[in-house]
């Protein structure tokens, strides 16, 4: 009995939480399905991926919805993707978020984690655009609120998938004509299949050694 | 002794929770200071009143300076008054607050002071221009944001302090060219000694109640 | 011979120039397509009614395809009406138009056309929204552009078909439970068929008397 | 006489058509100033510098006003430097410049100036922030508002000042700790004293080959 409580006891649960990028990453093709069949097919079965993404999600929504969404399901590991919206939200309805207001917001989110022992990894947003001279509208903040992100990690000691940086440098092999989407995204924010590859990659290479 | 116990002990603490326009409230010739002339020319010792307001505060600002700014000093009421940021960051930063976040925020401060059994009192933003022909370019906004507060207001069965339609009702009466500063506003948002005098009476008529 | 020629040759040639809603007007259905058919029931044959409208299109927008688009067709009627995107755009692009570039550009329409003797109509933006307590969004804008153009209107001593008005008019009296759409638009923006009815009847009710 | 025509009558004409920027390069120690001085020092008098810069003027304000402010003065030589608030005006008021918008009106001022053979030159804005990495909030569209612009240049076979190109490789050498002000801008936009040397010795160096 203790043989099978350790053996069957231990399996991670995993809630990846963010906006319409991983609302669509829990559906056939997207990446947290892709994760799924990578670990099925290398036989690991001690990890529960679940999807918790909800479209035109900003941190303060994370926020909002932390105690039903993530706290009542008593995940191990949280993976925290949010910022486009926060950025994008500036120039569409005029409601994005302040960055002093996104590092508070995202702050609270972790100090809650924190006081339930649950791992945290938090990610960078990919991209609005993918032309690689910055000339894409929101690159300015995009790499500004990625800096952010990036100093939260260094100060809470968190791991860190820096998929801001992933991509740039997959489109800097990649978009030789500077194409602002088609390379990892289909719309210049949500993920094509190669996108979604990209993202299962980088984040179970950080999962797994967490 | 027990009279005098009665008659001291039950001093009130009030708190004024919002934006510049109660920062400067709490200033000389503010609106708090105001009340306070007007409560101590009338004699009436009881009631201790605090000005909290920062300036360029949205909903979530208040929220997140609750704990220290607000719970920390257990208030007997505390005044809210909010929204003109929320509205008016949309068109000069980009970063204002959506409706529906706007209301969720708003809940959650009452629902933390109900937790504490504070007494709470609603109030709608004033103005942001006072053009009485809602040619202010701000005024749908601020319609729908004031609505909204209005229906917080009757759902949590709380008092309200329409300000909004004490400005409206005031510069119909006394803004007959139309102008959109200069009447309760020096600059259509922040209160001139009118503007200042209509609000302390406004609260006052309210809090004395409550 | 000359008989023939007086009763054919006066035939008068009118250009809608504006924006998606002019565009959708051209269409079965649309106010441009009911003016026709009125005029085809009540034997008026003397008219020639041309949609010239562009999805998206603002004051400038106008202005910059005005030769090809209504001078190269020796109009004898031209009907602005244009505003929707020039407010609607500072919230959903960044990009409206300033006030008194509006006034400017509008103007500099009126004076080209003015100078190849076109008899001109101006028009009001109808609705971003079809509340009537002037708590739609951009209610605020609305109403100053319409103000604007009224004042064109008036310093240019030129006819006006004040949709604003007639809009709110009808709401007034048709929509009791302050509905954002459904009542003369399908969008908050776009006619629906009472709304290409009512755009039909207010445009015709001028042009046959200017 | 052919000596003193040639000593003497050619005195060229070189308007500086822009904004804020270039209204406070008329001001002593402005970069108009500046490129003054140093003619003055090296014995150069056949040319007449003239600011025709005011403050928020986006590229259809320079449109507007071309006739009176450029025109009517008949110069030899026009530099055209505008940008940053068809850029800044998105987030700050709503009412910045789509870039198709730019493009158009960019071109029909370039047109305008080719009818009267006056010669043009071409600048791209410079900043917005001083940051090296890409993250001041702008940058995004600061670059492809210059692409715009090299592209127009291109184009229509002009000269160019890349002042963007120009302030980040002065940054790159000069700003080693990121700062987004003070290397060559007192407030992020506006030009210090180096700045205006710089801009001073860019522009000289192509109106004098012109």
């Amino acid at each position: 009995m203790s043989f099978l409580k350790d053996s069957k006891a231990k399996t991670k649960k995993v809630i990846f939480f963010g906006d319409s990028i991983t609302q669509a990453g829990a559906q056939p093709g997207g990446y947290i399905s892709l994760m799924k069949s990578m670990l099925s097919q290398q036989g690991i079965t001690d990890y529960d991926l679940i999807g918790a993404g909800i479209g035109g999600n900003k941190v303060y929504d994370l926020y909002l919805r932390m105690p039903e969404d993530v706290l009542a399901q008593s995940p191990d590991i949280v993976v925290i993707w949010v910022g486009v919206n926060d950025v994008w939200h500036k120039s569409s309805y005029g409601t994005g978020t302040d960055p002093d207001k996104f590092e508070k917001f995202y702050q609270a989110i972790i100090d809650k984690l924190k006081a339930k022992n649950i791992k945290i990894i938090l990610s960078t947003p990919a991209a609005i655009g993918e032309k690689t001279d910055f000339s894409n509208q929101q690159d300015g903040d995009m790499n500004e609120y990625s800096n952010i992100i990036r100093r939260i990690a260094s100060k809470n000691n968190l791991a860190l998938v820096d998929l801001r940086k992933a991509f740039l440098d997959y489109n800097l092999k990649n978009n030789p004509v500077n194409k602002d989407r088609g390379i990892l995204t289909t719309d210049r924010v949500h993920l094509n299949a190669s996108g979604n590859q990209l993202v299962a990659d980088e984040m179970w290479r950080i999962i797994k050694n967490l």
